[in-house]
């Protein structure tokens, strides 16, 4: 599936680094055997960590650095004075063709400022948006942006719905995915100037995504949708909302089952389902949020995941490139570029 | 509890108006018996209902109105054309004494709107949020706006931070109820003018409520503060975000009981456990969202609730009324308007 794909990784960000990040590794290149790493940090903290795993230190070559971006950097900061930490290193990788892609588990801010800088946006992309998967009803869709632009306007969220939509038909392999505009309300009134004014774009005749119209918070898990889209500030609220919400009933559901005994019998009947649905909703499965729109493929895992969801962010990008996702993105941005939509609408 | 408290009800408000109405009703008599009912819409479709049950019709006076607001109209025109909508006349009978509040089932926007127009605002508040409780890991806190204002400033984010707290020492009885800001992150830096703008106010040593600070999606249900504020937008997003992922759980979690004979067994022994868990996350239990700032109360009832739900949402406007919180808001504001905090500030 991923013949010769290189992944350079951030040794050094997360809360576990560097000991989950290679044990992540490991995971992933029993998945993918094809691949190849680049591991960017502390030679003395890693190397003692890759002689325990033979198997893996013959995928990996070390690049020693002593410099990490702190969690609490700000972004201009970790751009402008970080130019020897693990996270640059890693990106600079990527940019001169060493690694087809990076993987980082460190502060989301100074990754994005990076990798916009580094990696350059695409023709037509005036900011990236960061997007994930997650599951619903109907099995999975995609939703964009989850915090990269706090701020968007119309343009920006047209840009988002584009992308969106082009990564759902080559990651999700789907035909012709339904795209969605959040919003408060599912009437051409409500909602702000940049949701109504995106709506009225990619609902004209010539757009290019199949527009299913506004959505409401509730939609999302009900899967009304493949593709999501919302400015930032909404995404990352309404994605770690739900996180929230799906642990808060995970918690309520395991203490039920220690209510009594009775109950507790019925869990030993129901356990092997249980643990069955707890896999299927693991939140470490959906871990490896894509940075869309840059001329390089960039995931960033969570910063509290273990070496399973890492490993999983790994195989973000992998996928990436198997499916030459950035490569479609380009050529249909280039194609929508000659088409009537892009620019601002007459009227 | 309850001495002689009267409530408007809005008789054709909902998708399931007026029966879901009139037997909401009844089912909040048996809970408060001193209730009072003003019941407003069409005599021929509301006298058949209340012939059926004698206890609840000696608790009711009908004021018939062919008219009602429609679920799709625009809150401007449900303003200005709709004076003799069942809404309307409902909350007529709150500005002029006649009930304590008012309760519906419709349009939200229309019932903000006419709410707003017909009670006014209390002094030093510019715009009413919508507040809702939700359960959480350590009980319940209270939220707002939950969708009134879709575009808020720094100053809009105070108001209902005041309000907020108000609401939740009076209503949810805490001494000193903690106050977070939503944000999409939790360092200083993060978010937009107004989140920054805010919190810098509320921080302020002369702020009268306690600060938490900046709180994530996921802090939400794991009851990091007694209030969440935030914007209409990103509230009513996150809201509904949240229920729709309740909803999944719950269905995936039925599902899988009906996988396999051994979880079916399991779910026999624990069903009990069960349905009590399902009770204390049913949603209708936390239904009944309250326009605070306004000089009246008044309560919104979700639209596609059933008479137990409505039955709640007429329990928070008698609750409301029962502990005096419109005075006890008044009282705060009027204190604030004295005080060196309600100013903008120097810096």
């Amino acid at each position: 599936m991923s013949g010769g794909v290189t992944i350079a990784l951030d040794a050094m960000g997360g809360d576990r680094a560097p000991g989950m990040v290679v044990s992540g590794a490991d995971i992933a290149l029993q998945r993918h055997p094809e691949i190849r790493f680049l591991l960017f940090g502390a030679e003395q903290e890693v190397t003692p960590l890759l002689a325990k795993i033979p198997r893996l230190a013959g995928a990996v070559t070390v690049h020693h650095t002593d410099e990490a971006v702190a969690d609490d950097a700000r972004p201009s900061v970790a751009l402008r004075a970080g130019r020897q930490t693990s996270m640059r290193l890693a990106i600079d990788a990527v940019a001169d063709g060493r690694a087809d892609g990076v993987v980082s588990a460190g502060n989301t801010g100074a990754l994005m400022a990076i990798a916009k800088f580094v990696l350059k946006t695409l023709p037509g992309i005036d900011r990236p948006a960061i997007a994930s998967f997650f599951p619903t009803r109907r099995g999975e869709s995609v939703m964009l942006d989850l915090g990269a632009n706090v701020e968007c306007d119309e343009e920006n969220l047209v840009q988002f719905a584009l992308m969106g939509d082009v990564f759902a038909r080559t990651v999700l392999g789907l035909i012709e995915p339904t795209v969605g505009l959040l919003n408060v309300g599912s009437e051409d009134m409500k909602g702000n100037d940049a949701v109504r004014g995106a709506s009225t774009r990619l609902r004209s005749a010539v757009s290019p995504v199949h527009f299913h119209g506004f959505i409401e918070g509730d939609d999302i898990a009900a899967g009304a949708v493949d593709v999501v889209v919302t400015d930032g500030f909404t995404g990352n609220v309404a994605v770690k909302t739900a996180e929230g919400t799906a642990k808060l009933f995970g918690e309520f559901l395991e203490a039920a089952f220690h209510h009594s005994v009775s109950a507790r019998i019925g869990y030993l009947f129901a356990r092997r389902t249980l643990r069955k649905l707890r896999m299927r909703l693991d939140p470490r499965r959906y871990n490896g949020a894509i940075f869309l729109g840059l001329g390089g493929i960039a995931v960033k895992s969570h910063g509290s995941t273990d070496a399973f969801g890492f490993a999983n962010a790994i195989g973000v990008a992998v996928d990436m490139k198997a499916n030459g996702v950035l490569e479609k993105i380009r050529v249909e941005l280039e194609r929508l570029s000659q088409a009537p939509f892009a620019p601002e609408p007459a009227l």
